[in-house]
């Protein structure tokens, strides 16, 4: 969910935005998360429930969770790649981190 | 245009991308688009500055089509890096590759 609101928060709106923060980054229940928005513990489920739907569904079309995702990864791999490199360069390693990179960057 | 199609295509409806298609990849004039639909050129010409609204609202609020250049530039640095490794391998230019990895993926 954290990433997911990494990727598409920019598209809830502010009062989506401040109560998926308060209940996913700053751990408040939903009671907790009523009082302090002068809101009901329906009204907060129901809006944290939307917005789940909002993120999946938006997920689902463009993929950026899935993608940076890949991309950490693809980091990692280029990272460890150096590691070794530093302490041995050889021709074949470095192609193949071309190749990793052309196929995932 | 092309690049937030690429990034932002799917959050539009398959009329609208069908029509942006037409026009940007296969070079059709408004009118030809028009009789290819079977609709009129104002029509046409409407969906095509609503969608234009909606990638560049989209480029707004996520910045994908910026990331994206940035990422292909991170990537075309990167192989850069590697050609010269590849004849003479040292160690402050792994380093370098390695804080520039960092900074940019």
């Amino acid at each position: 969910m954290s990433i997911l609101m990494d990727a598409y928060g920019n598209l809830l709106t502010d009062k989506q935005k401040n109560i998926m923060d308060l209940y996913y980054n700053c751990d408040l229940s939903l009671g907790e998360i009523a009082e302090h928005t002068d809101t009901t513990r329906q009204a907060v489920y129901d809006i944290i429930r939307r917005c789940h739907k909002i993120l999946f569904q938006y997920e689902e079309k463009l993929s950026l969770a899935k993608q940076k995702m890949k991309l950490e990864e693809v980091k990692k791999n280029i990272l460890r790649d150096l590691d070794l490199l530093e302490n041995s360069s050889n021709e074949e390693l470095v192609n193949n981190m071309k190749r990793y990179i052309v196929d995932n960057i």
